[in-house]
């Protein structure tokens, strides 16, 4: 199923698309109490689709590909290298990356996004199945000028934070198999990133085996898996494409900041 | 105002302590859309007092007091040093501080913690008080290991973001001047830390506009600012007490985990 998250007259509801996503099923409920159809039917030029998750905790990896690793010249990290993006970073699809006023070199990151279902602690590999609800695509947009020099510190915050650098969407897709999806990343159409989630080094049970081993993972959790090869920057006026085997194409254009 | 979050039967309530803290004046409301007084007078036996705000996002900054640098043997950064602490980090006054199966090394920190009131983006320094709805004491837990493994590849969230690594409380201090209080850390009574806000490189002010160019502050927000010298090691049976001058003791015993 593939559950969108959408708006209409102001209130907001859940999906399923249908008819090669032109009508969205609407249901009742939201997917982590449960979602139970209504029988009413939207027309997708009469809606907005939202972000599928609204304000999520979200938990990145980085260096989580090989090919992404070399191109950034550092070695296999010796423990998973995680951290977060605040909810405000969070956009839909559709809506505008904001080039900041001031930034310099800001990239694009296309990603495996997991969407947490359920309470999550101490959950082993074999069992994280059962607590994820789903997957979105994600674009782990970064201020590398800021990035730098917070790593150079030991941490990272600013360089992933920004407002509008967490686009998700554009569904939470369930019932998929993570271990081998394809994902393309395009700038302007141009196909930049091009790799199989079976490269991922730490595999998202893996992934979520390892946050509940340390903390409580709470229902609408995201979990960025980290970025293949191919990163490169985005300016105002381009437009980036994550694309999932799936789950759909995550689209938004890149606006300068209005100051 | 010293606002206290407490449950009575179940049921969440905030309050005002009165009579030598032995006795809590009840509010309707939050103290973000607004307190009014209620008449009722709570016994503080009768309650259970809670973190002064329910699983928030939390922004915290290192390397924000030369003592502390000095002790790290690190240089001055160069751009303020942010991270994250997941929202389930949090536990309130008196509740244990639990201490990992496989920890190796934990230490706390005592740090001044600013308390978001209203939704903040480009705000200048000189506006910051203005969305600021008070102060608590906060104890950035860290676990110093997986901290440096991760550090070392530019990023930090397990080492300070595992289940009660961040307590909080025990009230929002509201109307208080943050430029220049004493912060005392205690380890089962013997002083480990003796600074004034006075030190910090980022004072308050300066830390809000940081953080509102980048990104939109929402109210219940809490920024941890950074701990001076003098932090060190805990072990189960310890009891670690932070107070702040105009909010109070914020007091966590260490337990070790059982699984």
């Amino acid at each position: 199923m593939r559950i969108v998250r959408y708006a209409v007259g102001g209130v907001c509801h859940y999906g399923e698309f249908e008819a090669g996503d032109t009508r969205i099923a609407r249901f009742e409920g939201d997917p982590y109490a449960g979602l139970s159809p209504t029988g009413h039917v939207d027309d997708v030029g009469d809606v907005v689709v939202l972000a599928p998750v609204e304000r999520p905790r979200i938990f990145g990896f980085a260096y989580n590909y090989t090919s992404h690793i070399d191109e950034t010249e550092r070695e296999v990290p010796e423990v998973p290298v995680c951290f977060m993006k605040p909810s405000t970073a969070v956009v839909g699809p559709g809506d505008a990356i904001v080039y900041p006023a001031d930034g310099e070199l800001i990239h694009f990151e296309g990603e495996l996004v997991v969407v947490i279902g359920k309470e999550a602690r101490h959950v082993k590999p074999a069992e994280a199945h059962e607590y994820i609800l789903g997957y979105t695509c994600g674009n782990d947009v970064s201020d590398r000028i800021i990035q730098r020099k917070e790593s150079a510190f030991g941490t990272l915050m600013i360089g992933k934070g920004q407002d509008t650098f967490a686009p998700l969407g554009p569904v939470i897709a369930t019932g998929l198999d993570p271990s081998e999806l394809s994902l393309t990343t395009r700038v302007n159409g141009t196909v930049t990133q091009s790799a199989s989630t079976a490269d991922l080094l730490l595999a998202v049970p893996d992934i979520v085996s390892y946050l509940s081993r340390y903390l409580t993972l709470l229902p609408g959790d995201v979990i960025m898996t980290g970025t293949p090869s191919g990163v490169g920057p985005i300016r105002p006026g381009d437009e980036v494409e994550v694309e999932i085997e799936g789950i759909g194409v995550l689209r938004n254009a890149v606006v300068a900041e209005s100051r």
